[in-house]
């Protein structure tokens, strides 16, 4: 068996120290001995405002030095339960070319599932979950999709093309690689000049809370009605951050007011510990939009949260 | 009848695209088709602190290429209901000259009503409230008024004037503009060098409602109250963005801390539909010190708000 | 008798003339005419990641020139009820000599201590509390504790060193300065590599409040066990500007999202009043890493709530 | 013939006022009464790198009104020869559609020959000279260029395709569109992985003049080598902003420090007048990269520069 | 004879240390031993576009403590020739009340004259010039003046008022404050929607330098052009910081591509030495605008220059 | 023989992917097999004013990514010449143990000596040179020192220590590191408090350049005298990042205007070709008070000129 790639003696060293991987973990380029893989996705080229995504996975791991090991309300230590590792970015070769980068996004993963990695993605924009799916999931049963968002992200098309970061999830229903019916999105808001996504997300079955639902029931009755929604069955997990308030990610391509505060958000999170997790992502963090590097903090802060989801799954698993 | 100023193909366009119109509405030089108007008031010249407000209309319009048309709350589509356009900014030739840009103010808003048109206005600093409610109200009988703002703005004078960002709506009351007993001032905090703005305000019969007594009884009740003390009569809307808190308006020439969230803000306003608005404003919105134009973004939002709530105020009325 | 420092004819100018100080008070060099002492502490040699708070002091004296002097809610005046001026910076000989920046830190304090002034100080990193509390107790009966942070700060040594901004308080134990029964945390989150330094506070008898403990049973009852805690003796209040949110503070070192609103760190203090402070400090604000002033206004405005307490506390003392 | 477009009332208005269109001048949709026009280009989707001159029309348009009419130096009034007016931007429909976009921009500019415009552009990424040069010259006789740039944007493909920022002088000179030898390059440097595109303008016939060339010859040399390789014929003009240094251009998407000053650019520009330029465009402005305005200060007033060749040469054709 | 102001133990301090005063000199209520005032003029009640200069004086303050005593070419040391305190900001009552504002500022400065104090002044916008000669020369003969700027701010009126910062030096000559004979404006660029302002310049028989002939003929010719103009006689020095180029002062209202470069402006202020100088200002520097101090670094700077100009002066004159 | 480090496959990727190395190289912990090596030292602890060039390795490693292989000029292609790798940074355990770091930097650059790796560092304040020096140098003969700076660093002691950032070039002479015949300083300016630096430089042999000089006489002959100082010894070369202009690098400690643009810089190191260099860094880039990556950028792509004289000098000499 390989070296356990979890050597966190960089977590000694001052936080702005050396070059900066994801949580301060090892970079790997033998995935067999990574139970769970830290992955930048830097692809932002189907936003319909604001790019810079493309920069999310650089600023994401420079300020995730500042994150730590043990979570201060469950006491987990991810990195104590899993061997945890910088898988470096997707590389693109065809960037330029179609619908090029989301087969190499999707390539990518289904490598991924075959080493038997767990992923936690870091966007790019909010396409990149489709092509992850399509990788994690390939031909296997539809997984459940907890969903964190201020658009439902199903909407049919957009200048030209079916595959945008408005659409993913209309097209992971279609392609049969999640289950509507064990979808939740939870913070959605904001107006829309057509109410056609949101119409898609209710008439296929998903769970639709709008925000002002989840204000209206708190935080502890959406947890509960998202366990209820996806069950134990195998769920992914997505989240924008959109989803925040703009006051806590300005830097992000769609911002919309009236979000969620970080403190939501953790709660929210740590709520859904115990599901079957088998990946997750956090997207939209747009640098070039940022200021004082609220939105990376905070994104780079949920992606702990998220981390702790994934290794209590992996713990929980009998493959584990 | 005029061809109708609402033909929103630029909806179409990204959003980043084209010279930006207050939420992409049309520019009109020919008011008679016009229902509610989008004003820009360029004008910053008498505040007490950091000045900026001045270029709070082009921001405000840039920023409002992210609001989009059907509310996701309460389904109202302002751009169906009413012929909505953007009517550029009051012209100035009179600025440096005593107080003829407010002159030019009222004149503009004078003429604005006998287009019967309903303007929502964007400042400038809140001295132009004043002149506005001299244009719409003229000789008329004195109007209601809801106030969101951290400050009562019912001082009397400051540096040799009577006319500054801190008296407008003293001075509203003595020119029998504003019925006192149907105004109502909602988040009002911070501390003062003198008592006497809070004093006017509650002596001369308004409805003062401090930071704390909203927090401690809920937007729900302060909307009760809201529409309580405005009642049925004619009723205008001023929103000072310093009535949000700084993490969610920056940009703002006197910040106050421990403000309004965006999301109670927005539940705010939406609990006043119904009531009959003839207009409102959004102002104070200071470019120069906002950052990730965190603050426009709330304030293009917020005009959002406002927008269904004069729209929905306009449909309600006989003669639309 | 020395004429009062608190003429605050400063007041009437414009709040961005002037040289700024501390809530435009006037310099004093004659500190027997003086109550209530607003102090610089520019050091910020002992951080474990970003640095810059030796410029909060500076930038907390400029955005506090829009604090104003009677409080909304207990309509306090702080400027009737004592003499309080601005007394500049700790001066520095010996930053670069071991330890010996410390040691004049408690040096200035004890010579407060000496004038009677007490001391509203401005940091500088959290490492200033210990010398501040070295000065101001010396070897008199150790204080209570009222400590508002997102770390305990209790940690043992880091970098070959016992002093620095993550141990004040451990060694304030350590030295019968503060009295760890009498000492409450207030805020505490984020993960940690190691639980150290919350156990050493619970194990030390100090009452620590997870911020997930304050949300879920709010201010009040926070406020209710903070009094229970240190009781009527005498009471040191510090406060570090990363227990706000760092969407409300993205200016300083150690960011931890999940953090208090600026409404709620106020009202937190608030409802401490009447407890017996010698005095308080605020600190972290490290301004380079600030956006839009949204950190020192924060930070600005909770000192004008610190010094409330501290006035009212002096009122109430036999000597004032 | 239809009412002049160039009605400059909005000279007399204060700079911050009103929608900001093009150095202030007139929205046309009739082109017919427009001799030069206007036009923005938001297209940036096929970068190397940093993304978001997309944003570039809006804040060109923005800072842009604070130029004014009569050049300094050579005191042309371009808008007292031409009527010249703001046409919008292009349209899209197919932006995420394959090269949908670069049609769309090229049928825009075949419209705009058609209607006898003379175009002055601003973008967009550089990729955007290519369609424009398609939509102008069509099958006509290929144009000279004047090529203001860091780099030779020849190289041959990258990420899969051909048409990229990199590329389109190469493609303008295989399509017949620019006669590679009345082309010439200024400004160029910056190292690059592969010599490709050094040698391909080399041996193309294209005179490339590195930056060294240019400093040690200086700028009025430049010009001469610049008017003796265009010589009489009709020549196209495109000045990418990153052939500035970072000091006076931060925000573009491929900085190379050692570039131009402004005064320096200024200098060339107005050293080319008198050639016979059929329109002109300024590409690489990326304001989510600019801080302080700095770069879409300096290309709007390059922007004017230009505006005063296209007009002198307006006026010196027959047709005029 | 009083005690010196000059001590300047202050110097032995962190430069971030202490109220920030200009240079770190002490603050001085009593001018009777005062040689070099220096003075701020927060107003920017009168600009054509962006404002914020009233924001200049304390920032400008603030990076002033980085400049120290001796200058590395000149080795003069202006704190050795003369006492020099920093005398705090004009004081305002009447900012809103007509030109009250105006008169303010030369009452001040008749004061000033009186005390026998050589003013360095630091705006605020470029209007206040015109009141600090006013009180600075009275009833006196005119003095010679060289003013450094992009504009020759000899325009007439705006916005209904003939005192603005576009008209000050054409005020000052109709007074009789200043002999245009005596008068070189040196930088002078940027387009103009009306020849007027250059006109009355060249017509009322000022030296008009535009930027092309100071880069043609060199700094060195411009000074000597410049010590020819104004003779021996007594002389007024004004800068206004948007002489500089945008990417050395993006923080002012009215910035033009084209101009100096820091270097530039100090070898000319640098060359000046020995004229009989009775004061000097800078002005125009807009905090609002300015990035990483670029503005402020070089506006305190230039300032330290100025003084050494004034210093040496002094030291000539027979009175010192 | 090892394999090569410099797999630049890394450049095929688009520049804002993957983790950021220094100019995208591989991170070797195999010292054997790299020639030259680039080296983080995120040490900050002895400025006198701004602190935040700890921060400057990553900022620099991030912006580094722009940099390309082949020189534009020279066509040297240092990846070519030698195998070159990011060794990450010195890593600290004694930052707050007296002069500790300084020992951990000097102890680890006596192995890059021993594993014959010539060492490109990026600073961390000016002091980092000393310690590097002495691990180089140890008890070899001095060596020659070519120094671009605004300040000589030649001062004596600040705040109680001798090791400070304005004090290692007259250490490293005291220590007999550097031989003071064999140094240039170069772009010397800005004020002093005290003559002494300057003093002890020319005292002791150097050569100093003030800036002036530099600006007459032209690059050319500053090249010639650099060369003629240091000879064909060994030589070291350090750059502060101040001696640029701060337009061109806002973000670093204590910025000094009137300094070098970045073609100059460029010129400058250029000139130095062939020159016998040991090693170089490259210090004082704090990106806190960066903006726009100016400062980075700029940094960046010089670092890349020295690389491309650190490997001409390596391929020269005997053992490469």
């Amino acid at each position: 068996m390989p070296a356990p790639p979890t050597d966190l003696t960089s977590f000694s060293q001052p936080r702005y120290a050396e070059v900066p991987t994801f949580m301060r973990t090892p970079l790997a380029s033998d995935w067999s001995s990574v139970d769970i893989g830290l992955i930048g996705v830097p692809y932002d080229g189907r936003v319909t405002n604001r790019p810079g995504a493309r920069h999310g996975p650089r600023e994401l791991r420079n300020m995730s030095s500042l994150t730590r090991a043990i979570h201060h309300v469950t006491k987990v230590n991810p990195f104590e339960i899993a061997r945890i590792a910088d898988l470096g970015d997707v590389r693109f070769q065809r960037l330029f070319d179609g619908d090029g980068a989301l087969d190499e996004i999707a390539d990518f993963y289904a490598r991924i599932r075959e080493a038997n990695v767990v992923p936690l993605s870091a966007g790019g924009d909010h396409t990149v979950s489709l092509p992850i799916l399509r990788g994690l999931v390939g031909d296997g049963e539809a997984v459940g999709l907890i969903h964190v968002d201020a658009h439902t992200d199903t909407w049919d098309e957009f200048q030209g093309s079916k595959y945008m970061h408005g659409t993913p999830f209309r097209r992971a229903v279609e392609e049969g690689l999640v289950d509507p019916k064990r979808t939740i999105q939870i913070g959605i808001r904001g107006p829309q000049n057509h109410a056609e996504g949101w119409d898609y997300s209710l008439n296929s079955g998903m769970r639709v809370m709008f925000m002002e639902e989840v204000v209206d029931r708190g935080i502890r009755e959406t947890i509960a009605e998202a366990r209820r929604t996806v069950g134990s069955g195998r769920t992914y997990l997505t989240f924008d951050i959109d989803s925040l308030d703009p006051a806590f990610a300005p830097g992000t391509g769609t911002p919309e007011i009236g979000g969620f505060t970080t403190r939501e958000a953790m709660q929210l999170l740590r709520g859904l510990s115990g599901l079957d997790f088998i990946g997750g992502d956090l997207v939209e963090v747009a640098p070039p939009f940022d200021v004082g590097a609220i939105t990376a903090t905070a994104g780079a802060g949920l992606m702990y949260e998220i981390l702790c989801l994934l290794a209590t799954a992996f713990k929980a698993r009998p493959t584990a």
